[in-house]
């Protein structure tokens, strides 16, 4: 059972193995409110899993413990349980599905675990992992539906009780719903008067269909980039804390993420995944009620496989209108990119990539189209170089906004 | 003059201003050493810039400051006396070359400073400063050759002792001189045993040069992506403290500083711009003496455009092997693509892109090119898919190792 005692008694326990991590003021996030920001994307493993991990090792039979542990993960909980049986001097089997980008499965193996790679997707790794811990006899380290795990997440709220006691609301990322079950209940329960707010993935709102249907049930499919919070599923613990600690839980869109993400990198010097940037797009785009208050932001993770944080650059600045890819119909005659490149230059735009192709089939034999990428100030810089181009006479095809 | 005192009192001025940005340890970056990083890009403004120009400010009299100060500057500095000025209620003018990046000019705009434009570089707009400077009466904010700056940025070098009383070494970015000035000066008052190194990049390298030399010479070009120390010239004052506080000056390629920076990314989840990372490639690359030693890298700033930072990432794979673009010549008939993709994804390579173009005057006429962009593992990996490749019949035109 979760108690106020199990995650004072986690805090302790964990002392020193995790870093307290600190809380960064963001004043550019929301200029309606003060921002704050807990980055766990810091913590030891660049998640907040080592916590729930540690502590859930920690709390083991001694029998248990000579066994090992074993767990399911294509992220963060699977750096999180190796660091932590590392660090607790037990042997850990993680089951990676074998889709999962190179740079986690080294890392979790640089952490001293034995990874198990599964051909197929998480739902198969999960599957080869119960078999194994039947067989084995491993104690199965749950990622998030585990009162010792969300004990461990719980610390984070204490931290912040300290950090900021004034703190008007705290946004917490919600996948499985471990972390923000911790926090919620460890602010509730000493500060009532705090909002705790959840935030999932629009293509993965599988928390906030059970609150609005009372019960859980499983989402057929989720579709976002942020995989971390990508789960089909919360659990029967994890929602009946939820229901009873958490105020609102909302959702944010993949274009948001990706804002947010962008944002997090140029105004803050971090990295976050997409699912530990949910809780500052939610900030960002008045998701919940933020005017006038000391918000907290609990960025969960920095995760990131970095050709996704190419992608999610390149995403976030064209939404925001700093990147713009233009398509130029073009009769095939000299001079015409000489004009369409004076046109941009003397509006300011920075051209980074030129194409010129004679067209397929549906131009004419004479046609060809000059795609610009470049480099702009905001929407409205990329109207006025879409009108400016179109009033000398050149069809644009395609002003592509967002990837 | 710079005194201990004085570097005591800019600590002291400063409380309030700034924050005393965390020092975090990085277990990854030279497994034979124990390296923490002091994130000064997490400070306010992205760099420790703020640092120096608040204290400047501070000292001025009542009537320099109701006239406002000016400054030169693309970059950190701008940011940084802006702020300052803000801060201390005073105007500021930044003179700033208009090639800088948008985002840049932005920022500085965001702290209240009157932004002016330069044609030009930043010779260009040095001179159009002084030019103003001498017209208004504006007291001028030296980047780094002023007492009252060093001693900004020497309280740095307090944190630090407090932070880890027992470190061996700092390693410290050197532009022109300020920031290692200030931070040798107090470390090696208050303890002499630690080592302050110094790190410049290869292409720009006028500390190195001045310490060889015995004196202060302008170098006549720099070049390197780390702009934020691309100084042709240190100043006299900084030379002497330099010459007789710090232990060495050593150098880093372009290419260490982008490795340096993707695996601040990867493993820290921080963002440094080139500059800010320097001190980091120096421990990575075994620069400087840090084998068994407690060492601190001083990442100075995290002001990297955006689209510098997508080519870093992708220079950093490429150099780790990572990320491999290969151009293969193909006779232009059926299942060459297909056997191809075949070898890559039965060796594990993840193709990314791809790109089928019938050749230029030098193939046959028959002939087409195939590129491909690929994840890979390491450069061993990259070796075998080549081998194969080429066992097949196939030639590889290039393999591009790094853009």
């Amino acid at each position: 059972m979760l108690t106020l005692d199990k995650v004072y008694h986690a805090a302790f326990v964990l002392r020193d193995v995790i870093r307290e991590t600190d809380l960064i003021p963001a004043p550019k996030i929301n200029p309606d409110a003060q921002v704050y920001l807990k980055t766990e994307n810091l913590q030891v493993t660049g998640s907040f899993k080592v916590r729930g991990a540690y502590y859930k090792i920690s709390m083991l039979s001694p029998e248990e413990k000579e066994k090992g542990v074993i767990a399911c993960s294509a992220g963060n909980h699977a750096q999180g349980v190796a660091l932590a049986a590392q660090k607790s001097h037990i042997p850990a089997t993680i089951c990676i599905p074998d889709g999962a980008p190179i740079s986690k499965v080294e890392n979790t193996k640089s952490y001293g675990a034995r990874v198990e790679l599964v051909k197929g997707v998480y739902d198969d790794a999960y599957t080869r992992a119960c078999q194994l811990q039947k067989e084995t006899g491993l104690t199965f380290i749950h990622p998030f539906n585990d009162p010792d795990v969300i004990a461990g997440q719980g610390t984070i709220g204490l931290e912040l009780l300290n950090q900021l006691p004034d703190m008007d609301a705290v946004i917490v990322p919600v996948g499985g719903g471990g972390l923000i079950s911790g926090v919620a209940f460890a602010i509730k329960s000493l500060n009532p008067k705090c909002k705790v707010y959840g935030v999932q993935a629009a293509g993965a709102p599988s928390m906030q269909h059970a609150l609005q249907d009372g019960k859980v049930e499983e989402l057929e499919r989720v579709s976002t980039f942020a995989d971390g919070i990508a789960v089909k599923c919360p659990g029967d613990l994890t929602y009946d804390i939820v229901s009873k600690y958490v105020d609102e839980v909302v959702t944010v869109s993949d274009d948001e993420i990706a804002t947010a993400v962008l944002t997090l990198i140029e105004q803050q010097k971090l990295i976050a995944e997409g699912a530990g940037a949910v809780s500052v797009a939610a900030a960002m785009f008045n998701k919940v009620d933020v005017k006038g208050k000391k918000v907290v932001c609990l960025v969960s993770g920095g995760n990131i496989d970095v050709t996704i944080l190419s992608r999610v650059i390149n995403r976030g600045l064209l939404k925001a209108g700093r990147l713009c890819d233009m398509t130029i119909e073009l009769a095939d005659k000299p001079g015409q990119l000489k004009e369409i490149a004076g046109i941009v230059a003397d509006l300011g735009g920075n051209v980074i990539h030129v194409r010129h192709d004679h067209g397929g089939e549906e131009t004419d034999i004479n046609g060809c189209y000059l795609s610009l990428q470049m480099e702009t100030r905001n929407h409205a810089h990329v109207e006025e170089i879409r009108r400016a181009i179109s009033e000398r006479g050149y069809t644009i095809i395609d002003t592509a906004r967002v990837m």
